[in-house]
């Protein structure tokens, strides 16, 4: 009996591939384009709204007579123990290989925001707290730690990291992303990306693209953005994943762009990712984003037409359905609307990504008999990033650290719930929420709790004085009681993150404003009226408002949902064990109104003078105290002049001058005195996070090449204009401690496709 | 001595100019090209921020031995009787005319947004309301009366309309716009280019482009926006003035779209207005605009630059100062910087509009002895404008009218004072303000003086309760002791107009939401506490929440700032004399925070589900309430199938059903259920006000051309597709009457530059 050669590993992929897929009807081809999601109920309402096509019920066993390409999320729908979860895992994929005529399993995909997002699995810090961290490194340590836990268990492919760029504060799924800064979202997400592939997990992209813009913030709402906006904001951090992140998978965005949805944009899907940035791998569509694009944003009439824009936009997935690509693209495909080549490119697409899988090679592992998905190695991880993602505002008087043995008033609704940690992709509030009776999986100690095993001398107590979101003040007066017998108020206020309207922050739960939702600023109001020393500690999802209390606080602590070791990370920074070392990657503002706004403006969006509403922040960009000091001496970086295809490199010596450990953030700005455009103030170009002892130096140097420099001009085409440029090092986008000024020769220069491979300032340590 | 041919009245305007242009040198033709403002203080801090260039201090008599372009706003600026005016403009105009060897004189410009804003001039209703009342006709008899006005004392070219369609309800120009729908604000701002241009004064469309899209409706911020909004939104009502108004002057705006400055955008000043729409008189820049491209959008490095660039993109006249076209221009030619044969373009064109208005024919007229700009006819029509404006929002109980011989608490800041009348700018608000010391030179009467007029033998009594936006509430306790002694609360609340954040509303006063200013929610709320019924009267220049009253009102009255008639026009509404007839223009939103959102929205941007906001507004664009009841009966609009270049007809027959003479606003919409990119739900495409005396019917009949179907489909051009469409007749957007679908046939039709002359919906009463 001869193999064939499909079968045969030694064969090239492509080969291998293009063998199977002439085998293979024209049904067995669109099975590889779909998943389902077995575990879900089947009217979708526990998941979200308009997400009902999950209705169309089927027989699983007759469907995978036909393969099939995806298996939906089976760790993330309901508390199951991953071993067995790991072991239904494999049972559904024996099934599978063994109903199809070509043994081919399907590939497991599961969500990994924050965290394999599965019962028991490690909750680290959301995303936003990763820019805060400005650590690239850490956050690329912490993907290699998920991706082997989900490989452990035999999954293929995370939907994972969120690569969009902050717009509007007031989204529900600013703690998804990792800031509003395109260089740090691309730096931080490539590191998630590299550890993520380094396990063999397939990374996805997501959401491409344009998804956190949308109007008035709200979840799914069209986006008005230009060209050139789309271009240097919110594609860069996609390039560079891609391209030097080597992901292998791209989630299509469910927003439309100026009348064009992403899931229906081949420019987007093929042209620009395939053609320009050279990307080979799986184009995924968000959750029922093929069929949105009939039942939302009506370009189809019909579930086939919705599959061929999808298909032909290079949407190679549909997940986690096959409304569009199950039996409608086959019938379109054979009434001729929708050509089979089609069709086969993405199968091909699919299968030669199984086939580097291995998927195309017979063998499935044998699930483990016991998994730890919360092991003390990733305890210990999550500890170190949720420690230096602490920004610590503001601490004007010197009121933190706290004494040990101080008499302490903890009082908000936020101190002592574990889910005051997590963000809403996070197991225990994405699914655990909705199981009440089972435990949340892991151990997740509150702020409270933290703190009195930080501080065993004080006096500690602790009052919810109100919820999180609701209107009852009822508890004011005994906050109020106690603030007043202590000598300090630790006040923890913030978001309880949700899904759909469930919470504070989280998909679908966005805000009209920047206040502190329900009456939590009632609360601090209260409280600071005491005289008590008032300690703010926010634990949120995004920034909010603070200007109401600036010069009445004693210090102001800033957690983006910190994860499962973030109460003993934030009570760390509260007892001083900890020096607080994050920077912010969102601007804190002044005033709840007036949004959008991000410190991405060029001079237009920072003039104050001509509108009643003044944008600059309260804490800008950048901006993090610590418990100690740093000196910045010794610049190197002359006025130069370098050609337009040239770089520049920029040294300063960085040393602890006071008497504790700490952390300081190096950070590099662009600004761009003239151009044929509007360009922003400023932007990051580069970064360096130093760790020194006390006393210690070292010496941070930046190579910029004036790449980075590059805009979509006039011609909408990306240029390196001649000209003069600045170069910033600062403690943060409002502290600059050294300018210098280079100046471009020579003509204009057009970026070609291989732009983004000197669009990373190199940092090193001389 | 024979006559040079530009002197000749009998030879064609383009020879006379050509001639006339060949003699001048190059200052001379640069002369042309400015404006001065004789009149304001030359560091300009009586204006507006960032319009310091008026420190460049000039010999008035020295420079006009150039000639000169433009004089700007001689009435403008100080309260002065206007025959004065007239005296000392034509004072001016022979000394222009004896300095310059051409004997040329300038063209004088003013404002008149809602009449001419000079010192006893009518101040009209502002433009939101002229779109409340649905009627172009009277708005352009309105823009007759302003021009005759106008040209009465000398002035040559007026600074209006404002064709900016509102895009978030925050910014503080929202009063100056027409609303909300690209077809209303088009047909309108049409009809008022028609009246003024009708008497020889030149209209001045602007902001030319996209002004009104900041973000954050922040004023002068940047515009996030794509190409197909612009297209489908911003741009028509410009066509419509310059195709079928024949508006002679195009002001450039202040904004940047997606990092392009209009004021140097070659794309939309030239290629789109003059090629195009075959657009052929001047283009002026926003006062300072060119040097704004300097100081505010860094894309020149020096006023030379920003001359060049405004220049070369198609800006022929900058005001009101030669800051960038005066010796800067000169010497950027001179050295080579910019070719003379741009100067020559743009002086070609100001000197042909000049012909065109007899300035060049050598005689001045003479200033009139004695001046009337607020005749009887002209309040007369002012007060028709405001009656036809008024909306009466909601009337659940029928507590309006009020009855006869009714004890009414007048309350509210806005009672009782003129300028709660008028926008910002009109003359008193915009600069009598600064003259506390000098009357306003216009009777208007307040809405409390006008109710006692109105309703003889009711008890009214009045009380301010609050500041319009100040905080403090020491006036509730009079407030609500006035309201438990009367029969029902009338509560007069709203805005007052000023400049860059003197007023709630006008020019650089935004929102930062749409709470009601100051603390009139919470005299509101402590109104509504008392047990007597409120009616709420709004005087506003935007729409604000007011989901929070919702169910607590006796009835709810809207009036956009509606002129020195305003107080008799709603205290007619009020007593019943007028029978409401005006509808929204603009949405009315249930709650403050949320924005910007506008009824014109694709299906993803109605969808309320997949978020916390829901942006389902209050009150929707064209709703409005009547003392009378009408039918709708008798519909003639079959289901029919067209080419994609056809029309068809819509009839229905309005019956007034009520006892009182009433108007019905009948409303067309066009709903586009499946398309290449994302369409709005519906949009306005034909309406009709129809006045009705009891018992009385009328048939309307609209004839719809598919051209009015169109948008800018994926490859960037302007289409009609064919595919399925529906017409609505409706009383409002959220009131559909008669739904009719209608088939396109054929293949898809790229529409050319005669695109718009077909864009009108035809309206008749057979």
């Amino acid at each position: 009996m001869t193999t064939a050669p499909w079968r045969d590993p030694a064969l090239p992929a492509a080969d291998r591939v293009d063998d199977l897929l002439s085998r293979m009807t024209l049904e067995e081809k669109t099975a590889q384009l779909y998943g389902v999601w077995v575990g879900a109920a089947t009217d979708g309402g526990g998941v979200a709204p308009h997400q009902h096509d999950m209705t169309a019920s089927f027989d699983f066993d007759e469907l995978i007579t036909r393969g099939l390409g995806q298996l939906t999320r089976s760790f993330g729908t309901a508390p199951v123990d991953p071993a067995l979860g790991a072991q239904a895992l494999a049972r559904a994929q024996r099934r599978i290989t063994a109903a199809n005529r070509f043994g081919i399993p399907a590939v497991a995909h599961e969500e990994c925001l924050a965290g394999f997002t599965a019962w028991g699995a490690t909750a680290y810090p959301v995303p936003l707290a990763w820019g805060a961290t400005f650590d690239p490194d850490l956050v690329e340590e912490m993907a290699r730690h998920i991706g082997r836990d989900m490989a452990s268990v035999g999954v293929h492919q995370g939907l994972s990291p969120v690569l969009d760029v902050v717009r509007d504060p007031r989204w529900g799924r600013v703690e998804e992303t990792i800031g509003e800064d395109p260089y740090l979202v691309a730096t931080i997400g490539t590191a998630y990306v590299r550890g993520l592939e380094s396990t063999g997990v397939v990374a996805t992209l997501k959401h491409f693209a344009g998804y956190a813009s949308s109007v008035g913030a709200r979840n799914l709402a069209p986006v008005r953005a230009g060209v050139r906006e789309f271009a240097d904001v919110t594609l860069p951090p996609f390039e560079m994943a891609v391209r030097e992140g080597g992901a292998r998978s791209v989630m299509a965005a469910y927003n439309e762009t100026d009348g064009v949805p992403a899931s229906a944009d081949p420019y987007l899907l093929t042209r620009l990712l395939r053609e320009e940035w050279g990307f080979t791998g799986t184009v995924v569509s968000d959750y029922f984003g093929v069929g949105f694009l009939e039942t939302l944003h009506r370009i189809a009439g019909t579930p086939a037409e919705a599959a061929g824009a999808a298909l032909s936009a290079g949407i190679d997935v549909e997940l986690p359905t096959l409304r569009c690509y199950g039996d409608a693209l086959v019938e379109a495909v054979r009434e001729g609307a929708v050509h089979e080549s089609l069709v086969d490119r993405a199968t091909r697409r699919v299968l030669l990504q199984k086939c580097e899988l291995g998927l195309l090679d017979g063998d499935l592992p044998e699930p483990p008999e016991r998994v730890d998905l919360d092991s003390p190695a990733n305890r210990s991880l999550a500890r170190r990033l949720a420690e230096a993602s602490v920004v610590l505002l503001d601490n004007p008087t010197g009121a933190l650290p706290l004494a040990p043995d101080t008499r302490v008033a903890v009082v908000g609704p936020r101190a002592h719930d574990p889910l005051a940690m997590l963000g809403c992709y996070s197991f225990p509030s994405h699914v655990g929420t909705h199981h009440p009776e089972h435990p949340m999986g892991i151990e997740i100690p509150t702020l409270w709790e933290s703190l009195r095993a930080e501080l065993p001398d004080a006096k500690i107590t602790y009052t919810e004085g109100c919820d999180t979101s609701g209107d009852d003040t009822g508890g004011f007066a005994e906050a109020v009681a106690r603030a007043a017998e202590a000598d300090v108020v630790v006040a923890v206020l913030g978001d309880r993150a949700g899904l759909f309207g469930r919470g504070t922050s989280g998909e679908g739960c966005d805000a009209p404003d920047l206040r502190l939702p329900g009456v939590q600023a009632e609360l601090l109001d209260a409280l600071t009226a005491t005289g008590t020393p008032v300690v703010l500690v926010l634990l949120t999802g995004r920034p909010y408002a603070l200007g109401r209390w600036h010069g009445r606080l004693a210090a102001t602590v800033q957690a983006f949902f910190p994860g499962e070791e973030g109460g003993p990370a934030v009570a760390g920074v509260l007892s001083g064990r900890v020096n607080p070392s994050g920077r912010l990657p969102v601007s804190v503002p002044h005033a709840p109104g007036g949004q959008p706004w991000t410190y991405l403006q060029p001079p237009l969006g920072l003039a104050g003078d001509v509108s009643s509403i003044d944008p600059t922040p309260l804490y800008p960009f950048g901006h993090g105290r610590t418990y100690t000091d740093f000196g910045w001496t010794d610049f190197t970086a002359p006025e130069a002049t370098i050609g337009t295809d040239g770089s520049y490199d920029v040294e300063v010596t960085v040393t602890n001058t006071g008497e504790r450990a700490g952390a300081e953030v190096v950070q590099l700005y662009l600004h761009d005195p003239v151009a044929q455009v509007t360009r922003p103030d400023i932007r990051l170009v580069g970064y360096r996070r130093v760790e020194l002892a006390p006393g210690e130096s070292r010496r941070v140097a930046f190579r910029f090449h004036t790449d980075l420099s590059a805009f979509t001009g006039r011609t909408g085409r990306r240029v390196v204009e001649p000209g003069a440029l600045e170069l910033r090092l600062a403690a943060s986008s409002a502290d600059v401690r050294h300018t210098t000024r280079l100046t471009l020769t020579g003509p204009e220069r057009v970026l070609g496709t291989e732009r983004l491979l000197r669009c990373r300032t190199e940092v090193s340590e001389p």
